[in-house]
């Protein structure tokens, strides 16, 4: 077995988990990640802890919803959630397009019936992860030994370092009221208000309120949102390709948009409903083992140099006690670059990053 | 999808587990039967059940265990089976000899903390089915193509029609108070009491108290068993060959044994408790897609034109009412060929089968 699948696997237990001896723990395997399976229930046995492990195949899935009526019961795997501490989602489909053909109305139906257990598994100390598959490094367009090197250069991180580096960050977020972002290459020229915000040291572990695995960003939920952000990375958005998005803010709401590709999509999010015209997140990415976007939001969010907003919902772990943030039905990410000469993130009119390089970096 | 493969599905899901709209099933997916997975999941989908996938792998489980310091609690998956309806058991290993390196101690120390939960699995309507993987064709001596047409031929049957055939035998049994089974071929002159037994008709479905798909037995518990037999047909006892052995029996228990190979593993058997010297199971095989040993007692002991007979623990199901069997901690199983030309089946004196061949066959 290639050692860097037991390093994943030990830092998904012991880093990201917090596994103990006598913890019950639920892990979903998908169709391709039978190796990341093997280890990580090695190091759980190790760590004396009681494992479940659960099939997650995207055919099985497939064959399941296509030939049902689409009248779904509360699943009663509910019992399950009850007594876990943790799951681990180990992630490695071998068709990203599986689901492609599974009618939208059923897909819509079972998710509404599974929405319960969904909230009894994010109870526990969840965390998702990814082991690399062919189906992955396809749909990242790069060959399975570079991908590879590309999922375990973004996951096995020097994670206590990544976290007080982001510590700093997460400081300045919480004592600052106003975040900017300006480009030169662009017509980047944002402004956003933090007070009384929290952010979020997203360091790939529980006990920061981390769930993914790799992670590294900084987030808070920003408002009052002014001005105008070009989203210059490409993203392939509800199976469309996005590019050189640009919405421009008034009030905090969307006013005005264009698009290089992808007009539709951003119509059509921009439709949901009231609260997907306003941002949810403000999200700064810190991991510097990603380099590249691989099309997996998993990883593109958090790379170094990158900054991401979101329309749609907040998370309440960035808001005060009792107050509720932006409400949606979604919530997409939408990247920009910060990497270019000219470009400026600043709090309170203090530039922070310079060039995608952070101030302590220099 | 080679279409057996939906055929084996169906012959699952409606013939032996009886599932319908609602049911609560828990489908365990060996780690080589995927495809079997898909097809159980379109056809359960289809008849309306709710799903849970379960992966059963031995790879995983090896690794769990040689980790683990072996002092395990009860699982904490106990609540899934309180609420389980059916468990669906896809076999299909793609090592069979995975567990070779796990500790002895380890694994029984395992077994016994999942003890309850496989009474509770017992409970409900469970079925135990097999895939064909390239490690069982391998391990029945065979081509994986050979391989797979014996599996679908033993498993894809008019289970019906069987079923009526085997309640004529079954009605037999139950009238009979004493089996004979001669051989002119070999020593085997072997006399039983069934009087107050039950026959199970043993056809592949919950509703014949029969779990295992393919099936096709009947089967019942002797008692005060005289004379001589022996098992012609070679098998695999605990790792070790057998052959060609011979029991010696007088008041029901076992006086003198002979093998031409596997002596050592016999003497080990009987020496496991008082109950191990004795029958549990007399075993008549009906199934006429089993023509040879594959070295799998799901299909050897079913091979019709044979008689099992079973060192150890009887079934509660052939037992009347209050009525507590044989009881051992072993339960093996040996054959004998009764289609050797000279070869008799009585029940009180009059031949139900000669040379393999039933009476209402000829």
């Amino acid at each position: 077995m290639d050692p860097r699948v037991r390093d994943h696997a030990e830092t998904l237990v012991d880093w990201s988990a917090r596994i103990e001896a006598g913890d019950n723990v639920v892990v979903d395997v998908g169709e391709g990640a039978h190796d990341l399976a093997v280890a990580v229930a090695e190091t759980l046995g190790d760590r004396g802890a009681d494992v479940l492990t659960r099939y997650r195949s995207e055919e099985v899935e497939r064959a399941y919803l296509r030939a049902h009526d689409g009248s779904f019961d509360e699943p009663f795997e509910r019992a399950l959630y009850e007594r876990a501490d943790s799951v681990l989602s180990l992630r490695g489909t071998r068709n990203t397009s599986e689901g492609a053909d599974v009618p939208a109305e059923t897909r819509r139906a079972y998710a509404t019936a599974n929405a319960p257990i969904r909230e009894l598994r994010m109870d526990t100390d969840w965390v998702s992860t990814l082991h690399p598959t062919r189906a992955l490094a396809q749909h990242a367009g790069m060959s399975y030994e570079a991908y590879c090197e590309f999922v375990y250069d973004a996951t096995l991180r020097d994670w206590e370092a990544l976290a007080e580096e982001m510590a700093q960050l997460k400081a300045i977020l919480d004592e600052g009221d106003e975040v900017s972002l300006r480009k030169e290459s662009d017509d980047t020229d944002l402004t956003m208000s933090i007070a009384d915000r929290t952010a979020v040291n997203s360091a790939a572990s529980v006990v920061y309120d981390s769930h993914n695995l790799p992670s590294g960003e900084v987030f808070t939920a920003p408002a009052d949102t002014e001005g105008t952000v070009v989203f210059d990375v490409p993203m392939t958005v509800r199976g469309s390709p996005l590019r050189d998005v640009r919405l421009v803010f008034e009030d905090g709401e969307v006013v005005d948009h264009t698009a290089a590709e992808g007009e539709a999509v951003i119509e059509e999010l921009l439709g949901t409903d009231a609260g997907a015209r306003r941002l949810g997140e403000l999200g700064i990415g810190m991991n510097r083992g990603i380099d590249r976007i691989t099309n997996q939001i998993l990883f593109d969010e958090k790379m170094a140099g990158t900054v991401h907003l979101a329309l749609g919902r907040a998370y309440d772990a960035t808001l005060p006690e009792g107050e509720s943030g932006n409400d949606s039905a979604i919530h997409t990410d939408l990247i920009t670059d910060m990497r270019a000469p000219g470009t400026e993130l600043l709090v309170d009119g203090e530039v922070i990053q310079r060039d995608g390089t952070f101030r302590w970096e220099r």
